[in-house]
């Protein structure tokens, strides 16, 4: 079995773990569960978690060369190690979107604005659960999910006002987290903007289109014609 | 009639709706309004609302591809939604300061510095308006307008010193909103920054201007010449 | 008198008020000074400001549309009315330093780098300035010049601790002031690395340079020649 | 001896005397030592430094341009002054890694990417020692590693939360530093985004590749031999 079919017949049940960690996550947290329904929704982490670790070692096996395989996708491997990152995989999802967009140039931009959006939200969204998970019970400001909420966004966006801190070791790793990714996020945005300000002023400085390839070859047709006249003679 | 025709048709009561709406909300803000007062303002509010649904829904039905449409204009539907992003319709007029400028690259960087500052300012005056609005009387910090407007700032910049932080539900929400466009601020100053120096360093290291399909026509021109010649013979 | 003679002519003497003015604005403030000391020392403040003033309005005379330059020197009216900005002109000395670059392209990205940092070292440093003159003395945190330019680094990198926050208008003013020049820094900052990693990966990519008129020229050329050759037989 | 041959010589040496710096600072800092510990410790530092002055100094004495190459390294001498610049100089095995990379565009970015992660790694670790070296038994906020590292990452994405605040000069230019490192981080991993996007965007758009001076080289070698032809006759 080669790798490009494993992925194809793994991408629909990866998806499904993500969405049912997702919910299962989502449901722990905010419920704050115990007893029976603890362990379900914990089973059912634990098996999308299973799940992940199956497809990263099948993929690392099948991979030609796993060395280079191995430093390629540090990203999998985090997924992996990091279940927060887990959901990030609906993001392929995107990829069906993009049949919706006409031209080339701006459909890969709508890409890196969708991407760039779908992956904040969910970062929002799983920092909130995570931060909320790690602080509840500490002695920290964040003890709700809308707090825990607003602490996210009011951190992804680099404002940090300081109104909520996490002050446990689990809850600082889930900050520097959503730091990086804010940073990512500014990135992204900014981009953007950029690349699309750059063909605009482009398209408006230039008068006439470049010389192509296919022009020099209609000069050449033209002088393979005239030399064929003047060998004849 | 045409989308064209109707967009060039509301294109001044929307402005004018616009303008309305920013004196009347300003005034019933800051002049903390109470009985017959308020609801004079109050109606304004609400019929500049309904003219933009109107909009909206005829645009919407006149539409050639319904559903395309729906999902291309979201913000339109944002703008009908959320009445703080209204009078950001304000921004339709720079288009027109557009005459007095002279190159197109120029010009179409010019419009996103003057679309840039335009939107920031009118986003910070109408998120310290939301803010009061959403915080005073609810034992948070900000209960001025000087102190929102500061706020403001301090947010939109991401600087976040936490001296002022809104606290209830709906302050948290604009100050979301106010991030969000902070970040695109950032976003739209440094792409504008980066597209004027690479294109000043583009300017200093090309010595020669490329070859474009008119010079290569200017060729085919004179091996035509020749070809007549040498079949003439 | 054309504009360009006065500018030429006004060049030294408005770098000279701006230094004077440097001077003279720190010895106030850090020196606190009352009395006589006080007196002279706003003397040489408000002769700078004069001169700026009269160099403002003989090139507004000189300009040949008054109205477009009004507008397209909108910054030199901000230079008259706030004189935190007055030091800014001490900019114009970067030029000198461009003799010592080679490359036009480096020598451009270098200025935009050199501009960045000194004009960021002058505003912090008229920042925390004005921020203390402004505060001193009113209750809030910043009470001395060392507390002021903590504040103003850490206010112009966007961080925003909180631990010393402007509490007077005017210190908010000067504050949101530093925000707006700490967002074009960053611009600057990540516009000359953009524009850096840019070039360098259009180096790597292009194989070959592309075609351009004088390749062209060289062809038309040698076609003129053979058409000479053909149309004498 | 050349200046090349010197920098080849000392790679190695350099390299060693960093991780020297590195481990030595760190047990310091952490072991919090005194007696005869601290001593074995400083003195690991100082050689350290000894040696990062001699190859600044045989390096400026081999240069062919003193004044020049003065003025060109700057950061060199920053290095010598600054002892916690001086691991940087492991960013250089970053060079390394350039092997694993096929491409060139992508290689350049690459390295780009990780030279902007390695240092920001770096920077953190070497900011929370140094800080906690300055603040430790000061009054400050904070008293142990875990919060220096966790006041480190708050400042370098300028977050700035205001829950760990240097309070010595020392501190503070620690944390200037970070600042500073903080926003060149960002325009990194801005300015990386954004080639990536803009050569994407460019491969979509572009549909045929600019002619080259190759392709007029083959219609000149063309022209020679109708001319050829043309003229034997």
């Amino acid at each position: 079995m080669t790798q490009q079919r494993w992925q194809k017949l793994m991408e629909w049940p990866l998806v499904a773990a993500s969405v049912a960690f997702l919910v299962a996550y989502s449901w722990e947290v905010l419920g704050d569960l115990e007893g029976r329904d603890a362990i379900a929704v914990e089973s059912v982490i634990w098996a999308t978690w299973a799940l992940f670790v199956v497809d990263y070692l099948v993929r690392l096996f099948l991979a030609e060369h796993r060395g280079h395989w191995f430093f390629a996708h540090l990203f999998d491997l985090a997924v992996v190690v990091l279940p927060i990152l887990r959901p990030l995989r609906l993001l392929r999802l995107v990829t069906i979107l993009a049949v919706l967009q006409r031209t080339a140039g701006r459909a890969f931009r709508g890409r890196v604005v969708i991407y760039a959006a779908g992956a904040s939200v969910l970062l929002v969204y799983l920092a909130a659960l995570a931060v909320l998970d790690a602080e509840r019970g500490h002695g920290g400001a964040i003890q709700t999910f809308p707090e825990a909420l607003w602490w996210a966004f009011v951190t992804i966006t680099t404002v940090g006002y300081g109104d909520y801190i996490p002050v446990t070791g689990t809850g600082q790793l889930v900050a520097v987290g959503v730091m990086v990714g804010g940073i990512s996020l500014i990135g992204a945005v900014t981009a953007t903007f950029a690349s699309w300000i750059v063909e605009k002023v482009n398209e408006a400085n230039e008068e006439d289109h470049a010389a192509t390839k296919a022009h020099i070859d209609q000069v050449m047709a033209e002088l393979r014609e005239i030399k064929a006249l003047v060998g004849r003679e």
